[in-house]
């Protein structure tokens, strides 16, 4: 017996649900946990977590599937659940490196990770303990398109499904970006959209905020600008500097990393415009 | 068009999901949001919020449904959506019943209030100006039997959906609780199970709790102990007195209360032996 | 036996704590709470709550005090705890109006509310059961200015410490502003300092973010940039339409709202720059 | 330029601030941060944080403070800020293990972890690789006294501040708490005093609570029932089984732990009874 995960995505229309549960429901699939949305703009979005005993074929499925509801523009996707491969990229602070790395050492996480991409060495002796490569690909005396030049060359030797930005505090183009459209995941440390760009908690703490916050977001080629997968925050007070508001902020930072992360893994996340829905 | 909710609950079955769907299809029911869960000891719960345009005959829907799944153990509840009717009972805190009423005069709130019961008069004048009625049950000299049969006269005068105990403080005999079986919400002062009984606050303060919390929950004939609907929390700390505890914790009862309120009131929530599946 | 509070904000200096403290010894005063703080600037704050057998000679502390400080550049205020008065602002929507009116009905609210200004007469009926003067200032027809005008022959009949702007939704001119300087409250429906401006929500909803806020802040003049004072925040998921995160968002703004109005009342509050700095 | 820490706590009296600060500011030291609390049985609670050109004499201050306050009854310490000795008891589990000894290790941890002692062998290689002595007790066939013997025979090899149970899923002797008293803090997987014992997630989701929570308090010889030092907790539904629980209990856990670790490190916290004082 095997678990699988059916996606969904596209226009909605009637019955829909209907069709794609008598697919299932005809092919012996065990439904464990089924969710649907349909957005305001009539877009039709679920996940739908089964089980078959013996050995599914996903032409069959899909092709039931594609005679019962012949809608061209849905996108289907159906997989075995499995781990994902992931390749994370970090510069010089540990905390959500570490936090992920220490649970993928513990068997936690739903992923493996192919290898660490850094601009720094700092955290090196760190990754090292866990027998994960660590590439060290230095920016120095390199324009922006040269030092990417020189990590693709290290991202060209890993097949992974997702990039996660561990505190990679470098500015993507948009050539990186597009390369792993879709595929990039970042944390940004503020409550996004308000302190967009550099040194977040300072301007919290100008601002004179009593809450701070971070983002998990899919990146575009707006800078932080893209959907967001999940939020945290935190209560802080005119005691906390910029430098106590950072410090505090890395415990939200690496917990709403995880949170995203896991849903990713798990396939629960769909794109939708640059709003995300989780299912 | 008028909108439906369609409730489901009962033992599980392959398909379950498939059938009914296609009965909501074929009739020609517009699904807009369809939730399931089914429990770990094989329970399935489902509500179906649709839309239909003309008359809905609901005699057509569910002889359609009990011949398409024909499983005797499911209970089928199907009802246009509209407000319910509910009653209050509070005794000489405010909070919560300001709110309720506050909600309700402002169309805020998908219930209309029949009555206020109380065992005491100090609330009297602010309900008053609302235009509802208020029934003073005085309790002095009469056994908890009695008491309770004075306001049977008070509750046999409506018709109400639930029961909404808003800081009613006395304990109900048995027979109050049966004869109000699965209508009765309460909310309780405390973060249950911590903290049952008299006194919650004080026993908080005693203990030396960082965080509070208050229950709201469908009463069973066991004292604090029956479903839980919704609880919520707020952090405290040492200069926190018993009194402070419940002046603070006045503002989380009243919207764990209200939020636990909606939920019924929107046909969401199941009860499941002790628990409650909120869809 | 009277309760007092004696508050302090100016230039750090070494022994500050100590000279002040041996004023209020020395004249018998019994210190209930001592706060303090030092920002990174060097400002000091204090706050000292204090009680007094017999009648307090203002004079006296404060003559002691300058003694024994003598730093010019220190604001020292010395008074009694006693309620404020306060003048309330709203326009359509209720939920911090009324949160306001009812913990001032049950006396909750350590605050006299003089009376209501609003630009729409919708909240009349409302504000009428409480007996609270209503004053409905019609902005039809009128330029910003000439309807402060009108705002002002209103204002001016009362005297009050505190403005509270319960979702009054007109922009202030900067004349209005300085008139009531220091004193106005707002609550702004979004989590400062994202969403700055119009239709915060629907902002909200656009971005895709998984949590919403509120902020209350003192009122200076530029729009939406005042010391923020008190913060809430409240997840929300892909099914929130902006109308529904407008909805939820109304719980937050009370709360929010009604937590800032306390600790301005209770004298907590001190404004340091664009900050604030809460004891 | 050194910083130190004075903490007193003992019988209120009237210018015990004043009397303090005298002797301090007489003393040229320069408070950088006062706190002080009185509780509502008259005992005064005060931590002073300073520092101090050139070298302190610690007998000088004390002998001043003894002299201007004489009050027999206080306790009072004076200590230079420094990192604390810990040593940390683990089982299985290793997610507050790995918290503390990854902060820990990248210099995050106001402290030096000597030694981590388990009644298992599971997580001597993820210890192993930080260079942390690791000492396997085994239980197996003994009783608890006499495991706790072995125990005693590594504990008296180190030197330590305080005791961290990182998920040490045995129950102590009141001869194991009272040779480490007042020093030994633990984290119990649940929030208490809700599912005292064993098991709680499991009691938690028989229960049907929506929120879950976990507890760092000080152990004392009634289980369960020290002192509590922090508190959190984290909404769950219907769909969390009793394992989903625990596993999403874990991050509270954790992150709850190490928050009361910070706080017992920076001499923040004082035991009052059963309750603790936080300054």
């Amino acid at each position: 017996m095997a678990d699988y995960i059916l996606r969904m995505k596209g226009p909605d229309a009637k019955g829909l649900i209907y069709r794609v549960t008598q697919v299932l429901f005809e092919n012996k699939c065990n439904v464990i946990r089924q969710d649907e949305y349909v957005s305001p703009d009539d877009q039709f979005f679920m996940r739908t977590d089964f089980s078959f005993e013996g050995e599914l074929s996903k032409d069959k499925i899909l092709g039931d599937l594609q005679k019962n509801i012949s809608f061209d523009a849905l996108e289907i996707t159906l997989n075995q659940k499995a781990k994902k491969n992931i390749i994370l990229f970090c510069t010089k602070e540990h905390h959500c490196l570490a936090e992920i790395i220490t649970r993928h050492y513990f068997g936690e996480l739903n992923a493996h990770i192919v290898a660490v991409v850094s601009n720094h060495e700092v955290l090196k002796p760190y990754v090292d303990k866990f027998g994960i490569p660590y590439h060290f690909v230095n920016a120095e005396n390199l324009s922006r398109e040269q030092h990417e030049a020189e990590v693709f060359k290290i991202t060209d030797l890993y097949t992974f499904d997702h990039m996660v930005l561990a505190k990679y505090m470098r500015i993507l183009t948009p050539t990186f970006v597009n390369r792993f459209a879709d595929k990039i995941i970042n944390i940004h440390h503020s409550f996004l959209p308000a302190f967009i760009g550099a040194n977040p908690y300072k301007q919290a703490y100008d601002r004179g905020v009593k809450i701070i916050g971070a983002t998990a977001h899919f990146v575009n080629d707006m800078l932080d600008e893209g959907p967001i997968i999940a939020q945290g925050t935190k209560e802080v007070d005119h005691r906390h500097s910029a430098a106590d508001m950072a410090r505090e902020g890395r415990d939200v930072e690496k917990m709403v990393l995880i949170n995203a992360l896991k849903l990713v893994l798990d396939d629960r996340v769909f794109v939708h415009g640059n709003r995300t829905v989780v299912l």
